[in-house]
């Protein structure tokens, strides 16, 4: 798709910005230049002016019609360009949320002129108008995709532009150097240093250090965004699967409390304490039984790699596995450092709380003798749902998100990360450079490629397949 | 629950008006006495005056704050009591279309005193304050649902008032009967007789006439709200589920023309040409094929009771079969009159033209022959897709919405039906009554009667189980 130009063409767009369904409110947008005449064809107000006639931002009632038939009595407001979302005129209708009403009045609209938004294009056209940059315009896609408070936290900021400015403060200094570096070399022959190399050398660092700031950044703002990884790891039939679904029913139960939201719930990703916590590999854990009887130790490894925190769980019932399982979840630790949980699963089946006591001061035993450290050891029923809070608590509290910094500033987006990588390995070029005594002009068009990489993230240079990446993914009316 | 009450305590109600998952937009509804004081507690305009000081009707930008922390950046508008649907304070807060966002929201709402609506709540506040009659309010619901461009028309039309004002016509008619009678009764001593007996007949027969016509516009009505009941019936193998995945895809591809309407689809009914038909039995067709051979009579006349169409499909690779099943067919048609379409399958699998005019012309004999009249013989392939655009003008045509009112005065509710089939056996009660010379204070308490039924359907007469039936089938945040 050609973005520049289908802007320029001056299209007018539009689109059912609500979901599917019969709903009790659907809203449909239409931007771009006719946006309001064209929405003024199908508008009769009750009373008062017409809609071309009428202020901005004044919600009026009254009739969509096609000709003389009534399709809908709705609510209808515009905007004026510039001050818009998109910057364009831009024309909300609130329409009952009837399947062929919708339709209706999309037809209308073409009819008039409107062509189908595609995915994205008002926030593509919000940045093509300099409503936002481009980070800012990825940020409200995470945004209306944000399940938890912390990806909403980073998302809301980033759409604020918090991470713009950072960025711009960076690239300043950087263009600060190269401007120093450049009018040196105008008076090269003149053998004059304008740039202290010192100087220099300090203002490198500087961004150098903030970009390795913000690349670290990108491992904790991609679980902020996915969800923590937790294993679930124990021989077959101790249970993980039913573990699982309490896991998630339990969360399923707390979403439907409100209507309308249980949709939003996505499976597999449980929100506990405002976190969200990815459960790896439970396709497979749900749906077939493991073949082998013995925790296969290469599989647990790979799931344990990928995990932030392992949750082991032993089955009270057959307490001469415990040894093998400890010992094999702790050959696979060795390597790696994440925190383990033991959870001994179907202690409501024993017959009191002694015996419960008894197991549990087995496996902490045996745990001690390997050198193996757990978190915590406790006792549930993943199938009478007894523990789980508790469970819950100590994922929770192991796997928080620690250190999140006060400002939301995390790098979550992958093209972002890797712009700042290459921005940082033109910067790593430079202090090579520098200390190799390279000639300033080789060493300013590393700097100007940094700029290049950091420009390409808020979009001051864009190329149609990056915006073609952006805005395909996001949702229609966006 | 107790209707009257809740909002006689002066609760302010919330609910999300649009669906659920990851959209651009999403609208959350507040009304009651604090609609504006609860939103503006959470609403931070960017510029002007706070939301309590703002014009209603104004559409402010601004942010929704949970003490500090910024939730999202929102457009806000509201309506001051009387002049909104609910004939409440009603706010409208339209967010981004995060499940998180709307959570929160709805969660700082609760915070400052709204609580969650029920379903249909708003419509029935928009109902007890006066805003609009039972029947309107029902229709609103009919209109969220409403499929085809028929069921659309009838129901746009109630929530206009037209069904309301044809009932109150009739309605002053009895009263102007029962009131002409009651005088009679005071002055009976004298025994003058106020209302000529002729008139009274003239008026009560009017009122049942107009009463008949809406009683018989039910099944009408019904289709329309339903879908044309159509069955396809046909030996096994001759390609029933084939034929009809032809006729719900090629419907499907139509539909999803438009992002966003693909959702909205109703599977097993097919709009063709705004009306929409509903394939009776299709569960059973598609999943499973019919385990007898030959055509079961009891199975498919039990089809073709519930049918308003017949489509039957013969195979044309086994001709010996159409003497049975067109036999059987006729069998089944002489106790019930629907129209029959014939529909030859596999046609395209014949050498040539001649060898399927050849088929046709076979079948249309054996009809003839044995007293079967079809209103029309025609070939396709329901595999490759040929014949069905036919097929549809067919069905299209043979089953047509005729004698559709211009002004589409039809009653689709079953509780109207009920109510209107009271209400005319009351006054049949009344004409019998004045054939037989009972006495006026007799007559007059069936007119009332009549009138108490008609009362109901507009909710002049509600009781709270009557409010919970119909209000409870809403959906939520209407």
């Amino acid at each position: 798709m050609d973005y520049n130009n289908n802007l320029k063409k001056g299209d007018t767009i539009c689109a059912i910005a609500t979901s599917g369904g019969s709903t009790a409110i659907s809203v449909i947008r239409v931007s771009g230049d006719l946006a309001i005449d064209i929405s003024n064809n199908i508008f009769r107000p009750i009373s008062g002016p017409s809609l071309t006639n009428s202020a901005p931002r004044k919600m009026r009632f009254g009739k969509i019609v096609k000709g003389e038939e009534l399709i809908d009595e709705v609510l209808i407001v515009f905007f004026s360009s510039p001050n818009s979302y998109t910057g364009e005129n831009l024309v909300e209708i609130y329409c009952h949320g009837s399947p062929y009403i919708r339709k209706e009045i999309m037809m209308l609209l073409f009819s008039y002129g409107a062509r189908q938004a595609d995915p994205g294009e008002f926030s593509l056209r919000a940045f093509l108008n300099g409503k936002m940059d481009l980070s800012q315009a990825e940020a409200v896609a995470d945004l209306i995709s944000s399940e938890t408070s912390a990806a909403h936290k980073v998302a809301i900021n980033q759409m604020k532009g918090g991470f713009s400015k950072e960025l711009s403060q960076m690239r300043s200094s950087l263009l600060n150097l190269v401007s120093l570096m450049e009018l040196e070399l105008d008076f090269s022959e003149e053998d004059v240093e304008f740039a202290d190399r010192n100087h220099l050398n300090n203002l490198l660092k500087d961004v150098k250090n903030h970009l390795e700031k913000l690349i670290n950044s990108f491992s904790l703002g991609n679980v902020i965004k996915n969800g923590v990884p937790v294993a679930i790891v124990g021989a077959t039939n101790t249970g993980k699967s039913t573990l699982l679904n309490s896991l998630l029913g339990e969360d399923r139960a707390i979403v439907s409390d409100i209507h309308g939201t249980t949709r939003d719930f996505i499976e597999d990703l449980v929100n506990i304490g405002g976190t969200s916590f990815r459960f790896i590999d439970t396709a497979g854990i749900r749906n077939t039984e493991e073949k082998i009887e013995i925790l296969g130790i290469e599989r647990t490894f790979e799931k344990i790699k990928r995990a932030a925190l392992v949750v082991l769980l032993l089955d009270s019932e057959r307490p001469d596995g415990f040894h093998d399982s400890l010992l094999k979840i702790k050959e696979s630790l060795d390597s790696l450092s994440q925190p383990l949980i033991i959870a001994i699963n179907k202690t409501d089946s024993l017959q009191n709380e002694e015996a419960s006591k008894h197991i549990i001061n087995n496996v902490i035993e045996i745990s001690k003798k390997i050198g193996l450290l757990p978190v915590s050891v406790l006792p549930l029923s993943a199938k009478n749902k007894t523990g789980i809070d508790k469970l819950k608590e100590v994922i929770s509290s192991a796997g928080e998100i620690k250190n999140m910094p006060s400002d939301s500033l995390l790098v979550t987006n992958i093209r972002h990360h890797q712009a700042l990588i290459l921005a940082l390995d033109a910067l790593v070029r430079v202090e090579e450079g520098i200390l190799m005594n390279i000639s300033t002009d080789l060493l300013t068009q590393d700097i100007r490629e940094s700029l290049f990489h950091l420009g390409e993230i808020v979009g001051e240079i864009n190329s149609e397949e990056i915006l073609g990446n952006i805005f395909s993914k996001f949702c229609i009316g966006k």
